[in-house]
Order: C-alpha cells, then structure tokens, then sequence
C-alpha cells in the first residue's frame, strides 16, 4: 500500500505552470524562485525541525465543528496527508462521534479537546458554524488552551473570528475570509486584520483568506517547517498549482475590501 | 444560518484573476470569456436542466471506498456544496460506517450501494484504495450499476481507473492521475486515454486529472448544469482561481507523459 501511496503523492518534480506565469507577468523574483529547484534547503529545515522520517512524527489537529467547510478542512490536511511519513492527522472536536459539515458529509471525530495528544500543528476551519462557535464558551477555552500549549496555529477562512475571539491574536497580523469579512474581524478588534493576504504569518500563528486559500497557507507551513522543495513535491503530487505568493489576492477587490 | 452561508458562498461578482492572467498570457478568447458577465446563460441552462430552487433538488452521490484521496471527494463537494439550493450531497459506500481516507481521517456513509436513492450525479474519487477496488468484484458491479442508472458519471484522479474496469468507457476519451497514469490507463485499455487534460467530458462522463484537477472538473459540471455565471459564482465564492481551460495541464509534461 505505501508503494501505491507514494505513487500518487511523493515522487513528484519541481515545477508550476502559474507559479512560472504569474512569476513572468508581475517580474518578482520570490515568486520565480518557487519554481526552481531549492536543494540542500529541506533538508536544513528538516534537522532543525525534528522532522526527518528516523524521528517522531508531528501530529496535526484539525478541529471541528457542526458547519465547518469542507475545503477549509480537507484543502490543508491533503497537503499534509501527503507527508504520512512526518505527519499524523487527527479530528478534534467538541464531543465524541460524527460531525456534519455545511454541505452534508459528516467526518469522525479522533480526540476531543479533553483526550486529545499532544499537539505540534493545530488547524481551525471556517464555515456558517463559526457564527455559533464565537458564542461558544466552552469551545472558545478549550481552543484557545489547545492553541497556547500547541506550537503552530492555523486557521483558515473565518476559523480566524474562533482564533481572534480568543484573545490569541490580539497585536497581531492576520487576514480572512473576503466576503466575510465584515464579520469575521468584528470578533478581534485588537487584531491588527490584513484586508488584501492570500494568507498571513505572524510568529507561530498562520491565518489564510476564504475556503480555498487554506490549501496555499498549509504549503506554506509545509514550507517552513519541512523545506521548499518539500512543499513543491506535495503540491505538485497533489496536480495542484500552488500560490506560492501571500500578497497575491484578487478576492479582496472583488469583494470591495481594496481599490 | 441560511444568510450566513449565503455570506461564504452565495454573493460573489465575476472575475478571476489568474482567469485573467492566463487569458492575457495566451490571448485565448475561449479562456478570455470566462471572466465575462454572462447574463442570461445561467437561467436558459436552469430551466433547461430543472433545476431551478422551485423545482427538485438534484442528487449528489460520492463513493467512497477505504483509502479514498481527500482532496479529490472535498474540492468537488465543496464546490457542489455552495449550491444547497440545486443539489443535495450523500456519501455512498458500499457498507455502513464510517471509511478512512489515505490520510486518515474518516467520513460517514449516508447511504450503501443497495438503499442509495436515485442520482442525478455519481462521483468517484481516486485514491491508494483504487488499486484493492478494481479487483473487487462486488464493489464494480454495483457501482456499474449505479453509474449506468444515472445521468451524470465523473471519476476524479485513479478514480478513472474504477470506472474504466467497469467497460462503461470503452471507446470514449478519457483521463486520470498523471504520475499513476501507466496503472490507471491499464484498467481500460479499450478507453481513448489523454495523456494532456485537466478533464475531460465525453458524453455523461467526465473524468479528471489527478487530485486538485477534480475541483476544476467540478466546476465544469456546474457549468453544464447551471451555466457559466453560476459556476464562477461558485468559484469565486470559494476564493478559488478556476481553471476553466481543460487543456491547460502542465502536469501531463512535468511526469514525462508528453514531450
């Protein structure tokens, strides 16, 4: 079974057709860099991350909750699914059992916040249940002890209204979801909110825009925490064309948040 | 929680910027439209499809089989599933209980091969469990079955490859995984395989490239469903830069398939 994984998800070449054509049409040398292959950086970064496959493995939570968005969710944890050998993807919720997203299909929850393991990576989606989360008391503490205790924080659409009603994020950088966004930053005023951001890093908080740029910001985790070359494997395994570039967000002057 | 949804997935105007970009890059009039207001086309193809809200909601059927790939089943679904007032969405499988993903995490079954209702659509994404699937015989003759009674079939990745040992697309074009590709086409070697698409929609079936590609070939479904104006909708609501080209692949060249 892991020869057929690896098939599908781990032998991959370094290259993307948009990276290589937004990097041609806006002239960034960042953003051209992402194309070309970075040896030697993944494998400093792994070291110096307790990373490699002869040590133990990272275990990333994603919590859950009645109404989360499937993208939100799932964008994130294929990019790190891909990494079986560094990575382990638990569901954490509330309570034990199923949990039903905003489109039907219900996942598993692995751990509640209560038994939840240890954590190195935890991951909050967005979705319509947000809007009853923030109001949510016993959720909102036991979130915001799982995310001090946890060493990266990720949240992805208006999962970053949960995180900013926290009080985690006060005084610091953070974006997310374009339509939403009204809403979502009224939760943390004290945050300082990045209108234009396909998503934002600020110490060892990620925060992404809405549903699909999820999926950008993990390759981005995935990037600082196990190398480039890495994340552009798991992107291109994955036939994913990777932004690789936080600044680029056409979302926010669709939604009128920019001129 | 109906206008809050209505929020993340309902209210987007119509541009893409990486539409507009790649458009720009090839001066493709085809690619070039489809950041157009398309007034019009929308409702024609709504009342041609009965699906208008006033009328019955459409059946969304995903398979899902032990080692199903994530992305694959949620980048369609979520797509799908902004549109809560045209389609319903239910997990098929072909037992009762939860199934894992390759990744881990575990989704609900709704419905087993032998109670699932009548569908307008059947999904089926691709996954390492692809490879105990096409020798299960149980399992293909139910889901033939399925496919043969509904109007709508697509394979998402190596799900190409369930579909193709059911013969169902025998002379027809087809594609699938692109670093998976020699297996896959191996299960259907009656099927016309292209080696260089994102999707392809021959006749009642679409079928896609690997992974990310499905949520492309989603989006191309709504297109032919609801129209165009609907589908961009949907993507921009997602935040997602639609790949509206089903020639656009550079994953076809990058594992070698074309020169």
């Amino acid at each position: 079974m892991k020869i057929l994984f690896t098939q599908e998800n781990d032998k991959s070449r370094l290259l993307s057709r948009r990276t290589f054509m937004s990097a041609a049409a806006t002239g960034t040398a960042l953003t051209a860099l992402s194309i070309l292959p970075l040896t030697g950086m993944a494998e400093t970064k792994t070291s110096q991350n307790n990373s490699s496959a002869d040590e133990k493995k990272m275990i990333l939570g994603m919590v859950v909750f009645e109404g989360f968005q499937l993208l939100d969710t799932f964008g994130p944890l294929e990019m790190f699914g891909a990494l079986k050998d560094k990575v382990t993807i638990y569901m954490i919720g509330e309570k034990a059992g199923n949990i039903k997203s905003s489109a039907g299909p219900a996942v598993a929850v692995d751990y509640t916040f209560d038994n939840a393991p240890k954590l190195d990576i935890v991951m909050i989606p967005g979705g319509m249940g947000t809007r009853r989360e923030v109001n949510n008391a016993p959720f909102l503490a036991s979130f915001k002890s799982m995310a001090e205790a946890t060493p990266h924080v990720a949240s992805i659409c208006t999962g970053s209204a949960v995180l900013a009603k926290t009080g985690l994020i006060d005084g610091l950088k953070a974006t997310t979801n374009k339509r939403s966004y009204k809403w979502a930053t009224s939760q943390g005023e004290k945050v300082k909110w990045v209108a234009q951001a396909r998503w934002v890093e600020d110490g060892k908080y990620f925060t992404s825009s809405g549903i699909s740029a999820g999926t950008d910001m993990a390759l981005a985790l995935i990037d600082k925490l196990f190398g480039r070359e890495t994340a552009m494997k798991v992107a291109n395994g994955a036939e994913y064309e990777w932004n690789t570039d936080p600044h680029h967000d056409p979302f926010a002057k669709l939604n009128g948040l920019v001129d």
